[in-house]
């Protein structure tokens, strides 16, 4: 015992074996970052025939004339050439921005590899408030190397500031200056990457030579464009770690039967997690935001739909299941939206008399006439506790808590209360007609008995710090050489893209300004890198619409398993991507050649 | 794209990839099953030296004297010897009781196997409550196989019934020799176990010669006898999916570097399963059922150190962390279980009395004075909605639903309050003397302003029907092959036991009566086989006491990664068990030879 113990005492602050393992795993090297002799090299970039869909391009010329000048949004894409390594005495500081994600620290690895000992690689601390501050240190071979194939954002830390005042920017500028940077690579979501436009813009225009890029970064996988991006990174490790636990939740239920497990996961605008984990899991049901919102589906209707799959299943002798719930949902719900666009208004109007009526009651009788009739009626159909904290959480603009909203637990309520009335007045549910379930008077006197057993779940944050996949890693580490190699070649206002997963890897840069469109919010234009959301036409959605009646009706759950990083199963792509992208399969993904990363080339 | 949807309809209702891989996968069989061409054949046994250690020997001797009889709780070895596979025409039923654990398909394999194809195997469907109606079936080797190494109990389902009535064993009996059963296994806890002794012991007194054998389930580990059984299965898996977890918690915590994770580990007794998780994950805290009791102490003493660790690591500019909760916390702290124990009989006393009070605020008023000071106050120290469910929500016995209380969100708010009180009266808690935290105007000004953001997460349900580890697959597997050896031995009233994981492996088999006790539950005897607690003396809670210190002072936090079935790390043991046992370390256990299991074995 003496001789394990001290065993632990000396992995005390280390690694984990699991770790110390990852580390040593081959990643795949997109072929234009190899020389003939198969060395790590960085790359050169040349203009495509190709340019990147912008919305508003003479708007978006106004408002970034530096980095949009010539070259009309046009797509970059890398090839094979010995220039850029050529390139030394240059400094680059990296830095992450908003919720972690796995493969951060591979980016760094990539970009290390990409500058090479001719230049430096500084870290930024904590993110945008890190580069504000000028919180930089140099990173060596030693400590990137450590951190190789591993999760999480901890090297570096994060943040979620955003760069918007005139004195934020002066203080950029004093960063960059100070620290003599020739480039800034931002990690980050659409936000960080609109910001990042602005921060090459305004560096430009300040004549300072500093090359910015962006890398594209979020779990919820809304950061995308098309065939150029299929998809940020992150979202392969966290939807497999997700899509693992759903997994082993059908089959605890097809065990236990007598649980529907509700799953909310993570994802705060498009429900992209959602029908990935549906995919892999076949759940009894499955909600997709953007369907929901283009079907104009009330609050009922979704209930509706949910009893009525529990019922069914039931009458098959089935009284277990899974149902996923994107945590978005809300608000893409029509009828709730307007309820607390008007609840907004109300409540930012009246705050101070609200605030001073005593009770609950008081204040829903306040409010109620200010609302239309079918946002008063909707607000009075919610539980208690729900319409509370509609009433007294505020955010510190005075909105709605909207994310604090428990969606599953306010679906279960309803679900519980319609079950209730199914049970009253069985006549309104079964029989012959439209929208009845069609059951002899045995069959629903059977029913009848059985209770509803609820588990309610949400994932997410167990998702956002994990060893990267196989493909995260690489993705990654081909995106931090992506970026490297733009830095090297001088060009700034770019988002890193690695494109084509499936036989073969390609590597493009996509101009940052190309992709904001002009948003109006709240009456005034604000610039956004849009969404990129699940549509209906999509071979994934299409997929998932075919098969959900069948997964509805009885078990067909899939268990895809734990993430493995060896053997016959480690090198799979989301199904969403495999699909969306026609790829002939999600297994096998091929990004460039095996490549094991040595000390010589970080 | 066709082609791609077309692969997933052909995917429908069968196994995922992984699924199909983990079928494949060797198992390590112990040497007493092969013979000498290295195929799997039943073992025979011999009695030992060694018996177990029984508390109430006479006691058992009187409750049991038929399987009692002769052999003195004799502890069985098993030895090679081709006798048993000369057996034929036997007919053996299994079933699974109580929640899922990993590696129960591999329990049936490991039964087929041993009975060969001479014998006959019949599954029990839904649990006791399948054998009370007699719902059997015969499996076939392609059912089994095509199970092979899946996790999940759904191939026979599982219930809770517990045979205790007259009727119900005279039914049980119908169903022995409606089937002309020779053998019954059932595998499950400690309560099913226990059945399982009566069952055997009921049989025989009956004249019916039908071999019954426990095997020891449960993802708690509270199943286990010392050196003989160290563990029960579905542990492994269970707490290296919550590892897994727990540790990308920890990573997200250090990156995000703004929230404290509560993670309360399902485990309604033993927190065997937190000890091994805070082993695996180095946690800023984890609370030791166990502990709290032998050491008395209180909800607050519990929480006065909780606040301490988060205010000591908060003037070290750490402002996160994760904290692990057993879910038997509740039971364990002392002052709670008084309380429960008076509210209980209060309760039950004046339950119509109380049901007739309008007002929650009227049933305090009635229930405090009737409550001693010490439990009045505590109660009245709790948060109101915690109180409101200890008197109102009560079980089919009129009990408090001790496992309704969200122990962590009672710590959260407790926790809050202490932190409010911290910032009152900064005076009480910083300074020179004793329990006093040491710290200088400036870091308590500075300390002040931050927030305490809290996540909490329940952790269970992901980890009882998972795919078993490679250790859970092998030691579930020759726990089959046990069983069904004893059977074929015309073995009664034994339990199955797999040992010395290291260099080895050794079968046993436990005589279940020596392993039951007398417990007095309200005034009367109750049999029940000991639960197997932490031992504040085990090298397992040594290591943990050794360390936390250091854990909760700083970030040192360990990531164990996803459960591999592959590769470098695919082989370990619970480090429990490593510690306990005197293995030299956890990696790489040895049960015996690899096997790839073939259709004709099954």
């Amino acid at each position: 015992m003496q001789e394990l113990i001290a065993k632990l005492s000396q992995m005390e602050g280390t690694h984990s074996p699991f770790e110390n393992a990852v580390r040593e795993l081959p990643i795949q090297v997109c072929r234009v970052f190899l020389d003939e002799k198969g060395r790590i090299r960085p790359a050169a970039f040349r203009e495509t025939d190709c340019a990147v869909r912008c919305k508003n391009p003479e708007r978006m010329a106004e408002i970034f004339p530096k980095t949009t000048a010539g070259h009309g949004y046009c797509v970059l894409e890398a090839f094979s050439s010995e220039l850029p390594s050529k390139v030394t005495g240059k400094r680059v500081a990296v830095l992450f921005s908003g919720g972690p994600a796995a493969g951060g620290h591979n980016v760094i690895a990539g970009l290390k590899a990409a500058l090479g000992r001719g230049n430096t690689l500084l870290g930024v601390k904590q993110g945008p408030k890190g580069l504000i501050n000028g919180a930089l240190f140099e990173i060596t071979t030693e400590s990137i190397q450590a951190r190789l194939n591993t999760g999480g954002f901890d090297f570096l830390g994060t943040d979620r500031t955003k760069i918007k005042t005139p004195q934020q920017f002066e203080k950029v500028k004093d960063t960059v200056l100070r620290n003599k940077l020739d480039g800034l690579v931002i990690v980050g979501g659409d936000d960080s990457n609109t910001n990042a436009a602005y921060i090459a813009e305004y560096l430009e225009e300040q004549g300072i030579k500093c090359s910015v890029i962006g890398i594209p970064k979020t779990i919820d996988g809304d950061l995308a464009v098309g065939a150029h991006l299929p998809i940020s990174f992150g979202y392969d490790t966290a939807t497999k770690i997700y899509s693992e636990l759903v997994g082993n939740l059908t089959q605890d239920a097809a065990s236990a039967v007598k649980y529907y497990h509700f799953v909310k996961l993570m994802g705060r605008t498009a429900s992209k997690i959602t029908l990935e984990v549906a995919l892999q899991t076949r759940p009894a049901v499955a909600l997709i935001s953007e369907e929901i919102a283009e079907k104009n589906m009330s609050l009922d209707d979704i209930v509706d739909h949910i009893v009525r799959v529990i019922t069914e299943r039931r009458l098959k002798g089935i009284n277990h299941g899974v149902i996923l719930v994107p945590e978005g949902l809300i608000e893409f719900i029509p009828e709730m939206r307007t309820l607390i666009q008007e609840l907004n208004s109300v409540l930012g109007e009246y705050e101070k008399d609200i605030r001073d009526l005593p009770t609950l009651k008081n204040k829903q009788e306040f409010i109620y006439p200010l609302l239309s009739p079918q946002s008063a009626q909707l607000m009075a159909s919610l539980p208690e506790d729900i319409e509370e904290m509609l009433i007294l959480d505020r955010d510190d603009h005075g909105n709605v808590k909207v994310s604090q909203i428990e969606t599953e637990r306010l679906l279960i309520e309803k679900i519980r209360y319609k079950m209730s009335e199914v049970k009253r007045h069985p006549d309104k549910f079964f029989g012959q007609g439209p929208g009845k379930i069609n059951a002899t008077p045995e069959q629903i006197e059977k029913i009848q008995g059985t209770a509803l057993s609820v588990q309610s779940h949400f994932l997410g944050y167990e998702g956002r710090s994990a060893k990267p996949t196989s493909f995260d890693a690489s993705f990654t580490f081909n995106l931090g050489l992506t970026a490297g190699s733009l830095v090297l070649s001088g060009k700034s206002g770019y988002m890193a893209a690695v494109t084509e997963f499936y036989r073969g890897g390609k590597v493009l840069a996509l101009p940052l300004a190309g992709l904001i469109t002009v948003e109006m919010r709240k009456g005034k234009e604000e610039m956004v890198i849009e969404k990129s959301l699940v549509s209906l036409d999509s071979p994934a959605f299409k997929a998932f619409a075919q098969n959900r009646d069948k997964w509805a009706a009885e078990d067909r759950f899939n268990s895809p398993g734990p993430i493995q990083h060896w053997g016959p199963i480690s090198r799979q792509l989301p199904l969403c991507v495999a699909l969306d992208q026609d790829y002939p399969d999600f297994r096998d993904f091929e990004l460039g050649e095996e490549h094991r990363i040595t000390s010589e080339e970080l």
